[in-house]
């Protein structure tokens, strides 16, 4: 599947809005970067949002029960830093597809490809793991997937703070999400949620922000790797509380946790500088 | 002049992001009138950023000092409910020129008729005052503007409250006005502020909302006209109170102060509801 997506700075910078890269530091020369015309770098996490083919398992010649399917895993790996305006082409593709039984479900591993689609190099791998809570049970392989990265068995070497407003979901569907669990009341109450929750991409580009803050010094370039499984998810204004573990060869293991109802949202995380 | 601009409904919930419709009101079903796509309706100050023909007081040719140019006025009239998608058309004219002496400088009344471009309705007549410090003393008449809208001379019927976040500006100007002043430090401390100062229109925006939301039970077809001189700059994350005298025939006065410092920012407020 092949989506074309032409994208300006303007875009640029409302992804980084969505993510709360300027939060509680709106005149900080770093964090003006991903948020002023001029200097401006593209966040790493905005792969995610390039290229991207919308909610096709949601339509009906897939026959899924998609109203149950979840956002599982997301892993991005860029291989050179994105541009902050311009067309990418974006090229998805099945990797595998598991079936864990009637009763649990199947996990659909997609992988898409990001182009830059002038030049043609590429720019970003970027994963998505689906489980397709109401699709299991046809028969297929059962193991076989990725084993997720392992949090050490030992005390976290650095803590990072994130904040998110009440607003937060509101900004981030602007860059492409329109998914309404996350908006109105009445969908998230249907979908089993007291109240509408954050985008789980939003989550993940926020404690992404925080790492390339305090890992890389702002410096968009150097974020190499990072992927996320997702536990639970955050509503939009709660804090949250990031562990890092850092590893040899510039690598480091993370988990994510709402501090107000100290519950994991974010599991098995893993990244990569340069 | 004439500015064609076509815009979307992305554009017209980043506006009301913008002047912070949604700000403490997420999931309140009203406030959603502004910020979701499905029963959307544009917010009557977004009329200000509609057909706008950018800052062109800057270019070389006129000759001004544009760097000491104040906004002072501004007023929309709406003539019907603004579209929240489609293409206008902006006639932009020049109404008077008024000359206060070389040291005080000169006064210029805009005045930018903003017509849907298919159909041809005036939708908005919107009204710009601009105080323009350096270029006064070149012998022109110097009476004749409009007079302020006169506050009473008793106690105020409401007070509304409202909250700007420190990432305001960094919204609002997506709806643009790109003056740096309103981001970087340094722009700002040169212009005379101590930090980086909201967008005059945003705090209109906002102030706007209260009243949209108070006296018209958030019904944007109901704002008839609303017309405000600017008296000092709002800081992004002041809190802003507004004082509303109620009229006779739906009409109203109004004054905005920033609670923080006790300062006026709006002053000789008017404005006419449905």
């Amino acid at each position: 599947m092949v989506t074309r997506h032409a994208f300006t700075r303007r875009d640029a910078i409302l992804y980084a809005l969505g993510v709360g890269a300027a939060l509680g530091r709106a005149v900080d020369a770093r964090a003006l970067r991903f948020v002023y015309e001029e200097g401006l770098q593209a966040l790493p996490t905005m792969a995610v949002v390039l290229g991207y083919p919308g909610f096709w398992l949601r339509e009906p010649r897939f026959g899924l029960d998609w109203p149950r399917i979840l956002h599982a895993e997301q892993a991005v790996e860029i291989h050179r830093p994105l541009p902050v305006e311009g067309a990418v082409r974006g090229e998805t593709n099945i990797e595998n597809l598991l079936d864990k039984g009637k009763d649990k479900g199947a996990v659909l591993y997609l992988r898409r490809e990001v182009f830059d689609d002038r030049s043609g190099e590429l720019l970003a791998t970027v994963r998505q793991t689906s489980f397709l809570r109401g699709d299991g049970g046809f028969g297929g392989r059962r193991d076989g997937g990725p084993e997720p990265f392992p949090i050490p068995d030992r005390s976290c070497d650095i803590v990072l703070e994130s904040r998110t407003t009440p607003e937060q979901a509101l900004i981030y569907r602007l860059s492409g999400d329109h998914n309404p669990v996350h908006v109105l009341p009445e969908v998230a109450r249907r979908a089993g949620f007291e109240k509408p929750i954050l985008h789980g991409l939003c989550t993940y580009g926020v404690v992404g922000c925080a790492l390339l803050t305090h890992l890389c010094a702002d410096d968009a370039s150097r974020l190499r790797r990072l992927d996320v499984r997702f536990s639970s998810p955050v509503f939009p204004g709660e804090s949250i509380r990031t562990d890092v573990w850092l590893l040899a060869d510039g690598k480091a293991a993370f988990q994510s946790r709402v501090v107000e109802r100290d519950v994991l949202v974010l599991n098995n995380g893993y990244l990569e500088i340069r």
